[in-house]
C-alpha cells in the first residue's frame, strides 16, 4: 500500500497538469489514498476529528497527497452603502473610511490577526465615500462613492456591479502571481449587513425577518425598523438573475468578494469563509458557479442572526464558534492555524509502519 | 478614563509583588479597567466574543492590562497501566513506549502541533514499562514500571502517587525558571481513559456508565466489558481523601499532570486544558486547590464520552469542538494561537479615540 501511495504521488504530480481533474480516474483513487494516509498515521482511527476532514479536502482541492498552504492572503474590500442614510446601522457612515485609516495604521483586529498568523493583508477601496491619500496602503479601485440608497433605486448599475466583481477577480490574480494558494476575504462598509440580509433572503428563500440581525449592535426597536425597511426594499424589486440580485441589493465590496471567490475557484485555491457578509457573498458566487463551495473551508459561525441559517442552507459546519461578529474576515484569519494544523499532520506525522507502532489488536 | 488606565498600569506593576492579589483592592478595579480597554477597541461592543473573555481572564490571572503568553510549554507525561492486562484498550500496552519513541522522533501529532505553534515540547517517563536509552529526549522520571492492576490492588502506593505528583511540580518549575508563563499537559498511557473514568466517577458523582467511553476505539461489546470492569473496580474500594482516590484509581502520568496543574497555579501561570484525561487530572487537582480553575483555559471538547459531562460539571465551555480524541494534549496545542489572538488584540488594537473612529450614534 505504501508503494501504491508513492506511485500515486508521482502520478498525481502529472495529473495536476490535466484538465477536468474531478473527472480524472485518478480522483477517486486520490480520495482513497488520502484517507489511507490519514488513517495510517500514528493515532487511533478518526481521532483528529474535523482536522482529518480538512486535510482530506485540502488534498482533494490541491490534487495531491502532500498539500500546502502557501502565502495565504487576506483581502479586505471597503465600500459605502447609500442605505446607511436610512439609519439602519448604529454607527455613522464615516466609520467606513475611519476604519480603512485604522487598517492602514495597523490598529484594527484584522491587522492583529493577520500579523500573528502571517497572512498578507491587502485593503481595497472599491467604493468608499472618501478620498484617501495616495501614500496610504490602500489599493484604489473605487467604482463609485458608495452604492445608491436601495429604498429609492437599485444599489448599483449592472456596469458598476461587474466592475466591482472584476476588482475582486483581479485582486486574487495578483496574489496568485505571487505564489498564494489560499485566500480569505473581509469587508468594511457601514450598512453591509442589510445588503447581506437581502441577498440571503433572495438566495435561500428564508423570510426577511430570519435574515435580519443586529449588525454592529442595534437595539430591539432599531432592529424592528431595519427589518421593516428591508422588507419594504425586498418587495420593491423583482430581480431575476443572480447578477440582477447582486446589482439591486449588493454592495460594491460584496460584489468584489463574490468576484474574488469565483476567481479563487478558477485558480483552484483554498477559500477561507468567515461570517455573515462573507457567506452572503459566497451564496451569491454559488449562483454563478456552484462548485465554488468545494474549495471553501467554513471558518467561523458568526453571532449575527441569519449566519447559522446560511450555514445550514449550505449544509456545512464551521471550524470555530467563538461568538465573533466583527466583520473584516476576522474569523477566517484566526482559523488559519487550524487549517495549517490539518495540513501539517498530513505531511509530518509518521505512519504506524514507519514509527514501528503496533496497531489495534 | 485613558489617564486612569495609565495610572492603573503603573499601580498594577507594583501590585504584582503583593501577596494575595485576589483580595487586593486593585483587583476589582483591574477587571473594570480591562473591560474598558476591551470595550474601547475599534470594534462593536462584545464583537470579539469568546476572545474577549479569554483576554479578560489572562489579564486578571497575570494582574495586568497588557498580558503576555511567554515561552509556552507542553509537558507530556507517559506511564503504563496495570489494568491494561485486562484488555480494556483496543491497543496493546507496548504502544505506550512505542509512542514515546515516536515523540522522540518527532512524528506524533503533538510534535507537529507544538512545532507549528512554537510550544516547547517535553516528554517525561513517569512510569513506562520499558527502558529508554539515555540518549533519547525523554526525561527519566520513572517512579515504577507502570501502575498495579486495579482489579487486584490499588494502582499506586501513596508514596508512588506523591512522587509522581512531584514529577509534575518539578517539570513546571523547570519551565518557569526559563521564563515560561503558560503550560499545557498531555499524556501517553494505554489504559488511561479507564483511570480517568474512575476519577470522574468519584469526583463528579456521575454513574460509571456515563463516565466510560470508547477510548482509542473500543467496539460496543468491548465497551460493555470495560464498563463492567470499571464498575467492579469502583465498588471494590472506598478511598476517602482526594489523594487516596488518585492513589487507588489514578495513573502515574495523571498524578504527574495533577501535580503540574497545582504547581502552575502556584506559579500563577495560564493553564491550557485539553480533553478527557487532562480534565480528569484537573478534577483531581481541584480537590487539592479549587482555585486552580481560575487559571485554566479550556481548549477543546473531546469526543470521548464523559468529557462533555466533565465540562458541564466545571461549568465551562471550551474554545474548540473539533471532535478530536487523541490524547497527548493535542487540543491544547492547536488552541494556543486563539489564546494568542485574544492577548494580541488586547495589546495591539487601537482604541476608538486613538484611531479617530466615531462611536455609536
Amino acid at each position: 500500500m505504501e508503494e501504491k501511495i508513492k506511485n500515486a504521488i508521482a502520478d498525481n504530480k502529472h495529473a495536476t497538469n490535466v484538465e477536468g481533474k474531478k473527472k480524472s480516474p485518478l480522483w477517486g483513487d486520490l480520495e482513497g489514498l488520502l484517507q489511507h494516509k490519514i488513517d495510517n498515521k500514528t493515532k487511533p482511527l478518526g481521532s483528529l476529528g474535523v482536522l482529518e476532514e480538512i486535510a482530506l479536502q485540502v488534498g482533494l482541492v490541491q490534487n495531491t497527497l502532500s498539500p500546502k498552504i502557501e502565502n495565504p492572503a487576506h483581502l479586505v474590500f471597503a465600500a459605502d452603502h447609500g442605505l446607511a442614510d436610512e439609519g439602519i446601522s448604529p454607527y455613522p457612515k464615516d466609520v467606513t473610511w475611519q476604519m480603512v485609516m485604522n487598517f492602514c495604521a495597523g490598529g484594527a483586529s484584522i491587522n492583529v490577526f493577520c500579523r500573528q498568523n502571517e497572512m498578507e493583508l491587502k485593503v481595497f477601496d472599491v467604493g468608499v465615500d472618501y478620498d484617501f491619500s495616495e501614500n496610504l496602503p490602500v489599493v484604489n479601485a473605487k467604482i463609485a462613492r458608495g452604492t445608491c440608497n436601495m429604498r429609492k433605486e437599485p444599489a448599483m448599475t449592472i456596469g458598476e456591479c461587474r466592475a466591482a466583481m472584476e476588482v475582486g477577480c483581479k485582486a486574487v490574480r495578483v496574489e496568485v502571481a505571487k505564489g498564494c494558494n489560499t485566500v480569505a476575504c473581509g469587508e468594511m462598509g457601514i450598512g453591509n449587513t442589510s445588503s447581506s440580509s437581502l441577498l440571503m433572503h433572495k438566495f435561500t428563500g428564508h423570510p426577511i425577518e430570519d435574515c435580519t440581525g443586529r449588525g454592529s449592535g442595534l437595539g430591539d426597536k432599531q432592529l424592528d425598523r431595519k427589518t421593516r425597511i428591508l422588507k419594504e426594499i425586498s418587495e420593491k424589486y423583482d430581480p431575476q438573475s443572480a447578477e440582477e440580485v447582486l446589482t439591486t441589493f449588493g454592495g460594491l465590496e460584496i460584489a468584489a468578494m463574490t468576484g474574488a471567490y469565483l476567481e479563487a475557484k478558477k485558480q483552484n485555491m483554498i477559500i477561507l469563509i468567515d461570517g455573515f457578509i462573507s457567506t452572503a457573498a459566497l451564496l451569491t458566487a454559488i449562483q454563478f458557479d456552484a462548485s465554488v463551495k468545494e474549495n471553501c473551508i467554513f471558518c467561523h459561525s458568526s453571532d449575527e442572526k441569519g449566519h447559522k441559517l446560511m450555514l445550514e442552507f449550505l449544509g456545512v459546519k464551521p471550524l470555530l464558534q467563538l461568538g465573533m461578529r466583527l466583520g473584516e474576515g476576522g474569523g477566517a484569519a484566526v482559523a488559519l492555524p487550524l487549517v495549517k494544523s490539518a495540513v501539517n499532520f498530513l505531511n509530518e506525522m509518521s505512519s504506524m509502519e514507519d514509527a514501528g507502532v503496533s496497531n489495534k489488536e
